[in-house]
C-alpha cells in the first residue's frame, strides 16, 4: 500500500494578496466588478478547483465582494465571502450548459455593472445582463502570474515529486526491445500512484532515438538515448523537467555532449540574478553548445512554469525578459545529432526567491 | 511488446456530410460565415485534431470556401479547401496567445463580414476585425451531434476496446488489502498501453465500499463491491462504462441486486426503439429497481455519448427525449445499500443503427 503525502492546496492568505492586484486592476481599468471564469484562475484567485467539465466563476465587485460560484463545495478552505451553487446535474446527468447555468447566477450581482473585466471569452447572449461592455484582463491577469506567491511554491515542489518518480521508472525500465508506449504506459502508472488524482497532458518527448516527439509501439535499440520531457497537470498548474536516459551504455560522444550540456547548465545557475537580461543567458548557452563538433542547440534554453506550459520568463532570443524576484523557471540546454542517436536535453528547475536561486529538481543527471 | 490496431480517423465523407449542416445554420440565420472554435467541433467537421493548449480554427464562408487554421497538419486528411499556420511558438517557446494568434490569420477571410456564426466564446478585442456581430451556434451544433455518424461509431468502438480492457485488470487484480488508486493507477497503465495516446479525464468512481466518488489510499475490505465507471477521451470523445467488481465472493444480497439490475437492462433492450420515450424507459427501469428490498436506484438510467461526459438522448425524468436512429447511449441501472457494501451498477453501452439495436460493450457483467 503505497500512500504519498497530500498535494498542497493554494493558501487563503495568499489568494488574497493575489486578489489585490484585481482590485487594482478595477481601479485603473475603472472597472465595476471582475468576473473571472477561466479554471485555473478561479483556482489561484479564490483557491476552488474542480474537476473539468464544470464552470465555476468568481466574482469581484468594486465595493470588494466576492462571490463564488460552483457546483458543489471542494475539500478545503475558499477565499470568498459568498458562494452560491448553480444547476451542474440533474438526477446525475450533468447539464450540457454549465457556463450559462453558473452565470445565471449573478444575474442580481451584474445588474448594476456597466463595465467589467473578464479573463474568459463568453459565447453571444450568454451573460445574464444586456448592455455591458467587458475588458479583456487576461493580458494583465498573465502578468501578474509571472510571480509565484508561496502557496504555488508549495505546490510545485510537490508536483516534482511526483515528477521525479517517472525517470526513476524510466531508469529501471528502459531496455533494448521495451517500447515507447510501454514506458509512458508505465510512468502513466507511476504518476497514478504518487498523485492519486488525474494530473492532465503530461508530456510531449518520449522517444528513443530521437530528439523528441510522442510514443511509439517501437522497441529501443542498443546505443540510443530517450529524451523523456514530462510534467504534470494539477488543479491547473504543470510541473516540467527532462531527463536523457540511455538504452545501454553511453557512447564517448554522448557522455562528452552531457558533460558540455552540464556546464552550460552551471554557466546559467552562476549568472542567473535580479535584473539579468534572460536573452543574454541563453545567448551565452547558444553560443557555448551550438555547433559543438557539429551538434546542434536548435531550441529555448528555458522558460516559466505556472498555469501555461511556457510563461514568462523567457530564456529566449524572441523574448527580452530580465530575472524577477518570484520567477519560477526552466534550464533545459540539450544537443542534438544523429551521431549521439537521438540527442540530450537535460531540464532543471529553478526558483529565485529572496534569498537567490534555488534548485527544485533533485535527482541525477547521468544517463 | 503490446501493439494495438490504431485509432480511426474521423472521415473526410463524414466531416462532409456534418458541414452541409453549417450550410443550412448559415441559410436559416442569414450568416455570412461560421468560425468554429471548439477543438471538438474543428474535429468534428474538419477532420483536424491536436493536442491541448493549442487554437486550431475552421471557418466556412457563405460560398462554401472551407480555411483551416492550425499549428501544423495532423498525421491524416483533413475535409477544408485551405489551410493556414499561425504562429504558435518562437523558438520552441509556446505563445501565449494561441487564439490571438489564430484569429489573425482570419483577418481577411473576415474583412466582409457582418454575422458570424460561433460556437465559442472570444474574449473582447480579440477578433482581428471590429464590428462583427456573433450568433451563438452551439446549441445548433449540440443538437446536431446527438446524431452519430459512421466515422463516429467506429472511432467509439475502438475507444471501448481500451476502456473494457481496464476492467478485465481490475478483475484480475482487485483483492484485499489493494488500495483504490492502486487499481487506478495500474488501470493508466493498461490504458496507456492500449491508446498510445494520451487520453484524458477517465472517470469518477474508483472506489470500494461505496456507490462511487474518487480513488483513495484506502485498501479494499472483504465482502465489498467496487463500482468502476470511466471512460477514455480521446480527441474530444469520450467513452463511458461501468461494471461493478467484487473484493472477493458476493453475497447472496449482491448477487441479487445484480439479477435485478440485468433484468432492468433487458427490459430495456427489448423496449427500445426509434420514437419510444426515453422517460418511460427511464420509469420503467425505476419502477423495478427503486426501493427493492429497500435498496434505491438514485441517479438516471443513462445518456448519450460523444463529445461531452453526457448527452441526448437523456434517459432521465427531467428531459423528454424519443429514441432517434443514430443515437449512441448508455443504460446503467443500479442498485445501492449499506446492505450491498458499496452498491452495485451496470452501464451497457448501445448503437440504435437503421437496421436496430447494437451493443458496443461486450465484457462479462458478473462479479
Amino acid at each position: 500500500m503505497q500512500v504519498h503525502s497530500p498535494i498542497p492546496t493554494l493558501s487563503v492568505k495568499s489568494c488574497e494578496e493575489r486578489q489585490q492586484h484585481l482590485v487594482r486592476l478595477m481601479e485603473e481599468q475603472q472597472l465595476d466588478a471582475v468576473l473571472i471564469g477561466d479554471p485555473r484562475h478561479v483556482h489561484y484567485y479564490a483557491a476552488y478547483w474542480e474537476r473539468p467539465f464544470f464552470a465555476p466563476l468568481f466574482l469581484m465587485t468594486r465595493d470588494g465582494v466576492r462571490t463564488l460560484v460552483m457546483p458543489f463545495e471542494c475539500d478545503w478552505p475558499t477565499a470568498v465571502d459568498i458562494k452560491k451553487n448553480y444547476i451542474f446535474n440533474k438526477v446525475a446527468t450533468m447539464v450540457e450548459e454549465q457556463l450559462q447555468n453558473s452565470l445565471l447566477e449573478l444575474s442580481t450581482e451584474l445588474h448594476n455593472v456597466k463595465r467589467l473585466g473578464v479573463d474568459f471569452g463568453i459565447r453571444p447572449g450568454l451573460l445574464p445582463v444586456e448592455g455591458i461592455e467587458q475588458v479583456d484582463l487576461y493580458p494583465a491577469i498573465l502578468k501578474q502570474r509571472r510571480r509565484k506567491y508561496d502557496d504555488e511554491i508549495e505546490l510545485f515542489k510537490r508536483l516534482f515529486q511526483t515528477t521525479e518518480a517517472a525517470y526513476e521508472y524510466v531508469r529501471e525500465n528502459l531496455k533494448v526491445g521495451v517500447t515507447e508506449v510501454e514506458l509512458y504506459a508505465g510512468m502513466m502508472q507511476i504518476l497514478g500512484n504518487l498523485q492519486g488524482e488525474h494530473f492532465g497532458f503530461f508530456g510531449n518527448d518520449f522517444r528513443c532515438g530521437e530528439g523528441g516527439g510522442l510514443p511509439r509501439y517501437r522497441p529501443a535499440e542498443s546505443g540510443e538515448l530517450a529524451v523523456i520531457d514530462l510534467g504534470v497537470e494539477c488543479r491547473g498548474y504543470r510541473s516540467d523537467m527532462c531527463r536523457t536516459i540511455a538504452v545501454d551504455s553511453p557512447s564517448a560522444a554522448q557522455e562528452e555532449a552531457r558533460e558540455q550540456v552540464l556546464e552550460a547548465i552551471q554557466l546559467v545557475e552562476s549568472s542567473v540574478r535580479p535584473g539579468v537580461s534572460c536573452r543574454e543567458v541563453y545567448e551565452n548557452a547558444y553560443n557555448s553548445l551550438n555547433d559543438y563538433r557539429g551538434w546542434s542547440f536548435p531550441h529555448h534554453l528555458g522558460h516559466g512554469l505556472g498555469l501555461s506550459p511556457h510563461e514568462a520568463p523567457h530564456l529566449n532570443p524572441e523574448w527580452d525578459d530580465y530575472f524577477e524576484v518570484g520567477d519560477l523557471f526552466t534550464v533545459e540546454p540539450g544537443l542534438y545529432h544523429d551521431e549521439l542517436k537521438g540527442g540530450l536535453r537535460i531540464e532543471e528547475v529553478y526558483y529565485l526567491g529572496e534569498s537567490g536561486l534555488e534548485k527544485i529538481t533533485t535527482i541525477p543527471t547521468g544517463y
